[in-house]
């Protein structure tokens, strides 16, 4: 076939493979990085209108530099695989300006550290997507794919949200209550917050540092071992298999209560097949002090990003929205003491939840509270999620029951510290057996869990 | 007296002048803020072509600044203190070069959080200070102020002779091996490392995010009190009055064969001198696995380091000194799972330390090899200082001995994480009864430990 052929023949659904399929198909000559960046730039110039996932794309920039892979010779496991980065992460070649006004048109110098990676292997960052102002909680226009009355979750809306309609296959988010989960769970796809500090954090506007995780939203598992493994600099490989049926701890936490109903039936459903499926399910209840993290958290995001904010506060008040400002207010009013508690119980937990673990693999919890919320303005609840960024354990989203209102709602998987590996396998495990569940409105459908 | 009489009367000394009596001299309108930077201004002129301790450095900016803040109101504590910030962070008004070409005259978009805090406190930022490159080792122009031919220590090694010099009473530097401690031990100055994460890091350009720690080198304890407090959204309060003699560890660590006599002297010395005061002197070894954090912070240094700057790696590769291309190759070459064995290990010993501290409420353990080396290539062994770097501990830095060249050396003091505020209390307890014993070649000296 000559390149054009190429081009022309797979064109149409391109925009829809799986990361692990795009880069073995532009290996093996298949189709061209062009002809892919040319599905995802044509589903952008389709969609956008209503969605508006990105707020940095310029169609041309990107079709000429995979036309530049094309010609290259290969770079790395990522050839020719377009991302989607959110607004708050740095690159030299498109401005970064953090769902604000204050950085309007703003162009760092160099690229964040993850862009960096994957650009050095092969991919081509295709724009930067919407976030909400500062990965915080004031929303960005973004709409849900599934329902465009409906928030995309937050702060990575624009990376959900364009994944889940095939605008590109894989994108970068940033999490520091739940803004890789809730948004992939309220758009029905895969989140996945790797340990605190995995990946590197250089050219990332930090929101609270002490929880701020990079995290990955895609629609396959082993599209987020593949660009993991780049961003750890190791030599990608498939996940684990898991040779025997695990232990799940099945973890209602203290919040409970405050789970609608689509999510108690999304857990306790899970629990049931996978019991079936094999599984040992194990009743896991957290230590009591656990229910005091929910507030830690909060003292802690508030504390650090006030400290953090410092320069935009003093200089930029009046474009700060009013939301940040009242957080930003709250942190400032918060004592150095009260920090230090919220810190020290986080890291007394921390410790403690390895003792969890010793009687389960992996902890099957709720995500969210429910479907995504109507309305654009409030971006969703992040206590679910919120809880594991504090214990800076990986945590992973995946989209395997629908909501009253046909929307997805997620389930959240939970490894100890450091077993992402272990965590990523586990949930492979779990999908398998849960299948996918998602209203693919304007996209194909597969038959389990997205083309393999 | 008019404004020109109380700039007249008091110009020639306020560049020797601590912090706490800088801020409270203008409060009382002793003197003016221009007066004290006209001081350090001129302490400048006259010695920075030997030791090149600034990179950017403004004086008719800063002087103006001054006359800004002597016309305004009272900003907050630090109202018209000049204060020296290490060149790796950012500032929006001066260059951040980072101690690298790749960087040279790059302006930073915002203030880091430590510098806006400080500003909007009052201070006066008078300009930024030499770095070895990002913080690293290829070692800065900078030459230690008590010995021309010696090394100031890195790599915050502007910050550290700025301050030994009386060029500016207090400085940022920045620790991730040993870069803020031996240094103030070099230059014969108090250097404080806090806990990890204390300091917001927001506009650091990050050497090794699990490691990097905002730190500060000063003349006095009170004056690390004082900023120390603005950092954290404190109000400023004097140190704690330490009611009965401490116990102290005597921690020679698994590095004691490696100390000079010299260091050996000022450890024991201070530990005799200590019992004698009344202190309880407890032998305090350290478990066992404590000797595998010095590899285990080299890991960790290595490929943090490698994975934070892969834009510099893929984009100026050239420009980067050959030690830290070194470096970052090692860092590539290290296997995921040796990084997070690393992790755990250090997780490990933080927990263990507790333990350690049941039976003292303050470690003595050496701080440096010894004197500072000769030459300027290279800065230093950064072994004492980061072993605790790793363990986030905060530590102190006192100049209590002088070695066999007139050279200061210093003791160092380690804390419990997040007993920051009682650690410089037992550490001005300490003092009080060591004394200070440094080379005052250039500056006046005072009866016991600076201006009080």
């Amino acid at each position: 076939m000559s390149r054009e052929e190429r081009v022309t023949a797979s064109t149409p659904h391109l925009n829809e493979l799986a990361a692990t399929d795009i880069v073995r198909g532009i290996a093996a000559g298949t189709f061209t990085c062009e002809a892919v960046v040319h599905a995802c730039v044509t589903r952008i110039a389709d969609q956008d209108g209503i969605i508006r996932a990105w707020t940095n794309f310029d169609p041309a920039a990107a079709l000429a530099e995979a036309r530049v892979l094309d010609r290259a010779a290969m770079r790395g496991p990522l050839h020719g695989l377009p991302i989607g980065v959110k607004d708050v992460i740095d690159t030299f070649d498109m401005p970064t300006e953090m769902g604000s006004p204050i950085y309007r048109g703003h162009r760092p110098p160099a690229d964040g550290a993850c862009v960096a990676l994957v650009r050095a292997a092969g991919a081509v960052i295709l724009g930067k997507t919407a976030t909400c102002e500062f990965a915080g909680v004031t929303a960005a226009p973004t709409t849900n794919p599934h329902d465009e009355t409906r928030t995309p979750g937050g702060s990575s809306s624009g990376s959900a949200a364009a994944v889940a309609d095939c605008m590109v296959p894989i994108a970068f988010g940033t999490q520091t209550g739940g803004s890789v989960l809730r948004p992939a769970s309220y758009c029905g796809v895969i989140g996945y917050k790797p340990t605190y500090n995995a990946f590197n954090r250089f050219g990332v506007k930090p929101a609270a540092e002490g929880l701020d995780t990079i995290g990955l939203i895609a629609r396959t598992l082993d599209d987020v071992a593949l660009v993991r493994a780049v961003l750890l600099g190791a030599k990608p490989a498939p996940l684990d298999r898991v040779p025997i049926a695990p232990r799940i701890g099945l973890t209602r936490t203290h919040m409970w209560a405050n789970a609608q109903p689509e999510t108690v039936d999304a857990v306790e459903d899970a629990a049931r097949r996978l019991d079936d499926a094999g599984a040992q399910i194990v009743e896991t209840a957290l230590p009591d002090e656990f229910s005091g993290l929910t507030h830690a958290r909060e003292i802690i995001n508030d504390y650090e990003r006030a400290m953090g904010m410092a320069y935009e506060w003093h200089h930029h008040r009046e474009r700060i929205s009013e939301r940040l400002r009242k957080i930003i207010e709250r942190g400032l009013g918060i004592a150095h003491a009260d920090y230090v508690a919220a810190v020290r119980l986080a890291e007394h937990c921390r410790t403690a939840l390895d003792a969890v673990f010793a009687a389960a693999d992996v902890l099957l919890a709720p995500c969210v509270r429910g479907e995504a919320p109507e309305g654009l303005h409030h971006t969703g609840d992040p206590a679910f999620q919120a809880l594991w960024t504090l214990l800076h354990t990986p945590t992973v989203t995946l989209p395997t029951a629908i909501g009253p209102h046909g929307l997805p709602v997620g389930i959240q998987l939970v490894g100890p510290r450091h077993e992402d590996a272990r965590l990523l396998a586990l949930s492979q495990w779990i999908w398998d057996k849960l299948g996918i569940r998602r209203p693919w409105r304007r996209t194909r459908r597969s038959g389990d869990h997205g083309v393999r």
